[in-house]
């Protein structure tokens, strides 16, 4: 048996005493990890700055990118921003043990449908050091047990965060081997194998990489591979509002997810509105790879010729496509068919159009004037962000703690068979939903 | 381009369309189908009277078991009972376009969280003629379009049904495409590969076959591949109960992936349960595979030894497994390790044991004092079942229309931008539930 399928096993024993367990146990181990945090700054911050010092030697040789090196770093400001994330989960309604409905199928006899754990999570994690905090706590609230693999530059303080959570939940009573960490690269394909004990794999990094994982896996996988977000300006569009979202979707952080990648822009408002947020472009330096038409409208500044590769093409950089439509439904047929599902939006006064807009365009978000950046947990109030899906099933769009949540169904019987129920003389059942809750609860 | 992938398009072309299809053009849709499925009735009886000629010679032929005959067999009552099917549908509620919440991001930006169709469905079918009406119907209600693909042996009357389903709906203004039928076993393989454009697959068929398409696919599978059911039988368990429920589960329906596979019964109550069950057992002709102690127990009677392949086994047939336990905690692991996450049934007078099971067995459905074989969407209400799904996430356990639905944001702002919320002068969120529908509808 590996090391990686032992950890799993041990958390798949936990999941089933976790998921049983009180939210005051749980609600008090978080606030016993936001403690110990506190308590053990210096050597988080000292574990951390050893991963800076080596991760500085990788991108000098150019096996890193630079950006990465401020990503590691934790100081006293992240540090106090991690241990308040981890008490305001705290504060988080428990998700668990909710009674979902209650149906009466007959006297005595009634089908309750609960909320309970998914059971053993897999998360696979990028370098920043407030992931491993964030996502065991959620996991943990919601009763879940965890198996974290972080990237290898943040390894030292990914180990020491994960000894003082696990330290600080044993203590407050949580089952041991509920958090396991998983330390090699090849550990995650044994991880992926893991089917019958891993119930949901949650990978957060590139979009290369989440299609791996996509790849190499029976798991169900909460994530997106890509997110090109599409920004359509209509004929009626507020010119001002056009401008100004338009510049914000793209310029305000290119290299994430919600950013806006393409711009299609109506024929009938292009020779106003191109050269204005071009001017805006130019002067923020974003590069543009623009249609025939919008090469000829905006003939004074540098536009290259886009190529078929720009349409559908997700930059996480100061880049941008722009097309011009002959009319709305243009603009929503190039969105479904080469937007990713992610986040797109519409400028425009024109309600009927906007209704149209918002209604077809089959993607996770859609907006009506306003940024593609708004897409996002924390924007959208749901607390605290597990990820953003653009699967069309389970959880969709930014998805918080309700995406580590199933049911189950307990039926509550006197003795009852199915054979009453069939043949000339059978009993009806009488499916009345009643206003109940389940009689005892998980905990 | 290949026959499927033009199906595929042509249904995901019409799938955007249908999503917006109002329940009115929906329910006369039904309404007509159901209408037709009477009109023609003659020429569906003759389809289904051919395809059981053909299959007559499969079957002496040693190619398809016998009971496919039955199965396959369509009459007059059989026939109305798929039209009163349809009909029943189009009085359902419409699952979409249902505001779910409504959060004030800020004044005039708010975020609507909105139920939609998952899509375009694939579902590939057992030979059972009343399959193809009830999943295409319900894929009407819910707005999604439908890949249909039967097993050959019902060809001919799955061919008529299509036809008459396919002419009565867009004869009521359903989008032309929405439903597709494949006709070749090698067409399964292309449909699997399309990840782009399918959003679900829905299996029912054999487990091997279930898992053919899990390995085979990066499309989200709804089913199971393996129903193994267990019944605990408690030191304070009802014995009459006990005996009816077990004998219940076991014999009612031996074929169905609910039934009873492994009885384990408390080892203080064995002696006085076991030889009552058994007998019982014996009269029905169920063949008993007992552990050592079951043996034992049941020395009088013709009981197998069972071997390790026993324990986690899926009969579907008069065969079952019996194990002593020492004590519900055993129960409660030998599940958790044997079953299949499925259906599993205590038998107890006890509350504390009762709730000990209910909350740690990890199974979809767990029941107390009743048989296994409730487990099924018409017996829970559903109105109407589109499979049982042992997985954890999107739907589990009998799933109804529900398991067809997801859903969307849109957020309606008026010029909103990022960069406002961000920064020293940063507005803040306000995050308030508002009791609000979304202003216009999908339709």
């Amino acid at each position: 048996m590996s090391k990686t399928q032992e950890k799993v096993i041990a958390a798949k024993k936990a999941s089933l005493i976790l998921a049983n367990t009180s939210r005051a146990v749980k609600d008090k181990a978080l606030n016993e990890i936001a403690l110990s945090l506190w308590r053990e700054s210096s050597s988080v911050i000292k574990a951390a700055s050893n991963d800076v010092t080596l991760a500085k030697i990788e991108v000098e040789e150019g096996r890193l990118p630079k950006p990465v090196l401020d990503r590691l770093k934790v100081d006293e400001s992240k540090l106090r921003n991690i241990v308040e994330m981890v008490k305001s989960v705290s504060n988080l309604d428990d998700p668990v043990n909710k009674t979902l409905n209650c149906t009466e199928l007959d006297q005595e006899f009634e089908l309750y449908k609960v909320t309970c754990p998914i059971g053993v999570v897999g998360v696979v994690f990028e370098s920043r050091p407030d992931v491993l905090p964030q996502i065991s706590s959620l996991c943990l609230k919601s009763g879940n047990t965890v198996i974290l693999k972080g990237g290898h530059e943040a390894s030292n303080v990914n180990r020491e965060l994960f000894k003082i959570v696990n330290e600080a939940s044993i203590r407050s009573g949580i089952p041991e081997g509920w958090i396991q960490i998983l330390e090699e690269r090849k550990d995650i394909l044994d991880l992926l194998k893991l089917d019958k004990s891993v119930d949901l794999i949650i990978p957060r990094g590139s979009n290369d990489f989440v299609k791996f994982v996509q790849d190499n896996t029976r798991i169900p996988v909460l994530g997106h591979s890509a997110g090109v977000c599409n920004l359509y300006v209509d004929q009626k569009a507020n010119l001002n509002k056009a401008i100004n979202i338009a510049f914000d979707a793209k310029v305000q952080y290119p290299s994430v997810c919600n950013s806006l990648d393409c711009l299609l822009v109506h024929r009938d408002i292009a020779r106003t509105f191109l050269p204005k947020i071009m001017e805006k472009f130019e002067k923020a330096g974003v590069a543009v790879r623009g249609c025939e038409n919008t090469k000829k409208i905006l003939d004074h500044f540098p536009v290259l010729a886009a190529t078929n590769d720009d349409w559908g093409k997700e930059y996480l950089d100061l880049i941008i496509a722009i097309k011009v439509v002959n009319n709305g439904e243009e603009a929503i047929e190039y969105i479904n068919v080469y937007g990713s599902g992610h986040t797109d939006s519409i400028i425009t006064e024109d309600k009927q159009m906007a209704k149209q807009f918002l209604n077809s365009v089959d993607s996770s978000t859609v907006i009506l004037n306003a940024s593609t950046r708004f897409s996002d947990g924390y924007r959208y109030g749901l607390g605290a962000e597990v990820g953003i899906s653009t699967s069309k099933i389970h959880a969709r769009g930014p998805v918080g703690l309700e995406g580590l949540i199933t049911y189950k169904y307990i039926l509550l019987g006197d003795g009852n068979t199915v054979s009453e129920y069939v043949g000339p003389n059978a009993k009806n059942f009488r499916h009345k939903d009643l206003n109940k809750k389940l009689p005892f609860n998980n905990q």
